[in-house]
């Protein structure tokens, strides 16, 4: 335990060690930080004992407080886990470095050349909760784009995290870098969340990892900018021209394949004049999947007691479960207007064959993600090809989507003359 | 005057036009948005008797309320301004359009295509003082780009901005777009301001131009993200191997080109070993400019009399004045140092003939634009061929430096599939 007010000061010096560290990375190879990286996965391999160890006294502490078993599975760490973070860093290690690439460098009438050259955010703090391989992750994720990090993880697994920043700290040492490059907040006192949201002169962006209580207090707290990721209330649309089959399969994936995550579909779309084809189609796989509709009128008539009526609530639910709300719609125009009004700007999908209209929803459908005959399920870092990604934004500015190493990165205006003044 | 309780239900409605008008935006074409410009550059030249009119009420209310002449001077508008806004116009007609263009389209191994699309930010909010040639500018750069606006002008140009929301409005509704594109705060009062920045379901992003105290008010307050512009504490750094014409071209012309502007240079840092020769061949410009030099012990022993001692607050003063802090430092190390420790990462420059100098000077330094061998003065959107600019960022995340069309748009990823599911 940290006394109240040794808090202040000590988030105050990580703020300003990390901003040293920031400006030394700002110097530093893309071999220097593999060497790095891979160093870090080694100490994460050779520590297995002592991250099992640690990890069995968060895991005791957490049975003690009585927490459900769905939480206590999220925070446990095997062998198998161990292996597999040793694994994500070194697959951090093999993506190009995004940092110091010079584009469209072109001279002016003036004379001078203009370009602009990829540069680290800088400090980078991250507030999540749980699962104790976003601590690796973030930390190789922010690393390779040449940013410092301060992590604060959640207090379930508190010891857990400490034995990781030991591993990580011994990576940074052997490969030559800052050890301040990547810091753990020691206590999971909430005061030093507070603390961590008014350092704006050192950490330059928050990323908030977590549940949307976590994600509001980040966003109602911070006084720097903030990479946010809220709802996915996410959508597929099958319009009048869709391949039912291909519909079937895109609508089913996105609902089935996984419930509790943010790109699984919540509200199905269908426009009236293959609403009932589609839909008896559709409606056996659901209840095979056990998924509990939930419709509007038309739909009800449709499928009769296999659905229960929808409320306005529910077009603006993320369920996280099986349970999908579902409405028949008159046009394109009308499944948009229902995505703008009630969807997240996360991940959203239509299915036809018409190219004009595929041409209108990509362009008008105002989300992170918008897709053509495709499973919402495939908005990923992974998927799209980014590595890995730090989280998805649902924020309109910098960012939006899987964020991976070029999100943690921003561009610079660099200019090159010789002698040039400004007439 | 509109009574207090009016102003929530009022900007709220302009929140919800806004938006709508944004939804409505998205779809539209290139040609309908040059339309819509064109016949906006049109009715301000139709409507100069009115303009000027209108001008003129706020310019003698100013002189009633006893302002100063500069800040008067700064409120008049005149035929020729009226003519320069028109032109303005035009050459935002005349930009590419950066909306809808899609990038990076790359097959991924599960057989869906993914790539990034350029979109407008949505609804664009700008709070500004004075200058009414911002209305113009603002409106017609947010419109180019895809975006609605709500403009806060200030209370000076009150009769004149409403003069102008009635040209762009009318331009609007010619060119066939929603009228609602652009909007004008109907009203002066404080307390419009406050209910704007509150809110983030309607405006995406918070645009504040103007002085220190507009910029933290809107920083402070704000719901929203902000892209902003806070101080310009510029920086010359003469190396060692500078070739010595070239730095006295660069380092007066950084200073004395304008002085109230925020890329003029603020504190001159010279290596020591060619102090002498570099301070005591520039000193004459300045003094010839009337430029006071304020300098460390060493520049004071080598000018002698010509400089009053500077203070640390010197080091991080935007002066914005004929005033000048000169500094010798021993070497590259300590020219970035104090770049970094005292400077506002706004633009920098070094001046050198080593490419080994330049290229650590272009990588270490964190600012928005950094540049070699040329003057600071260059930093500007038209100067870097963005054809306008709405600001220049000191921010970190997304734009960073002169923000122009491309900076009021962002990328959203976008998915094609033939049926694709996730396996």
């Amino acid at each position: 335990m940290i006394e109240q007010d040794k808090i202040e000061p000590l988030m105050t010096q990580m703020g300003r060690d990390a901003r040293r560290a920031a400006r030394r990375l700002s110097g530093v190879t893309t071999a220097d930080k593999n060497r790095a990286l891979s160093a870090i996965a080694d100490a994460l391999l050779a520590a297995e004992p002592e991250l099992l160890a640690a990890n069995a006294r968060d895991v005791a502490e957490a049975r003690e407080r009585g927490l459900d078993a769905a939480m206590i599975d999220r925070l446990i760490l095997t062998p198998k886990g161990v292996a597999q973070m040793a694994e994500g860093v070194r697959q951090i290690v093999a993506l190009p470095d995004p940092v110091g690439e010079i584009t469209n460098m072109v001279y002016r009438p003036s004379g001078i050349q203009v370009g602009q050259m990829r540069v680290p955010l800088g400090v980078i703090g991250i507030i999540y909760e749980s699962r104790p391989n976003v601590t690796i992750d973030a930390a190789a994720l922010c690393l390779k784009s040449g940013n410092a990090t301060i992590l604060r993880g959640g207090s379930e697994v508190a010891a857990t995290n400490q034995a990781l920043a030991t591993c990580i700290r011994r990576g940074l040492e052997t490969g030559g870098l800052p050890a301040d490059a990547v810091q753990i907040v020691p206590t999971t006192d909430r005061a030093a969340v507070s603390v961590m949201l008014g350092l704006h002169q050192y950490i330059d962006v928050i990323i908030p990892r977590g549940g949307k209580g976590l994600v509001s207090l980040v966003t109602e707290q911070a006084r720097m900018p903030v990479i946010k990721h809220l709802d996915g209330v996410c959508h597929v649309y099958v319009d009048a021209e869709a391949d039912l089959t291909k519909a079937v399969a895109v609508a089913v994936n996105a609902k089935t394949h996984r419930y509790g995550v943010c790109n699984a579909m919540e509200t199905l779309l269908v426009h009236a004049s293959v609403a009932e084809a589609f839909l008896t189609a559709a409606a056996p796989a659901y209840q095979a999947a056990g998924v509990e509709l939930r419709g509007c009128a038309r739909t009800q008539q449709i499928l009769g007691g296999q659905v229960v009526a929808a409320t306005e609530a529910d077009w603006f639910a993320e369920f996280l479960a099986p349970i999908l709300a579902v409405r028949v719609v008159d046009d394109l125009d009308a499944a948009i207007e229902h995505i703008e009004t009630h969807g997240s700007h996360h991940t959203d999908s239509i299915v036809t064959e018409n190219l004009g209209t595929a041409r209108r929803f990509l362009r008008e459908v105002d989300s992170a993600s918008v897709m053509v005959n495709a499973s919402t399920r495939f908005a990923d870092g992974f998927e799209y090809g980014l590595g890995a990604e730090i989280g998805i934004s649902t924020d309109k500015i910098h960012a939006r989507g899987p964020v991976g190493l070029l999100g943690l990165t921003s561009q610079k205006f660099i200019v090159l003359g010789d002698g040039h003044i400004r007439a």
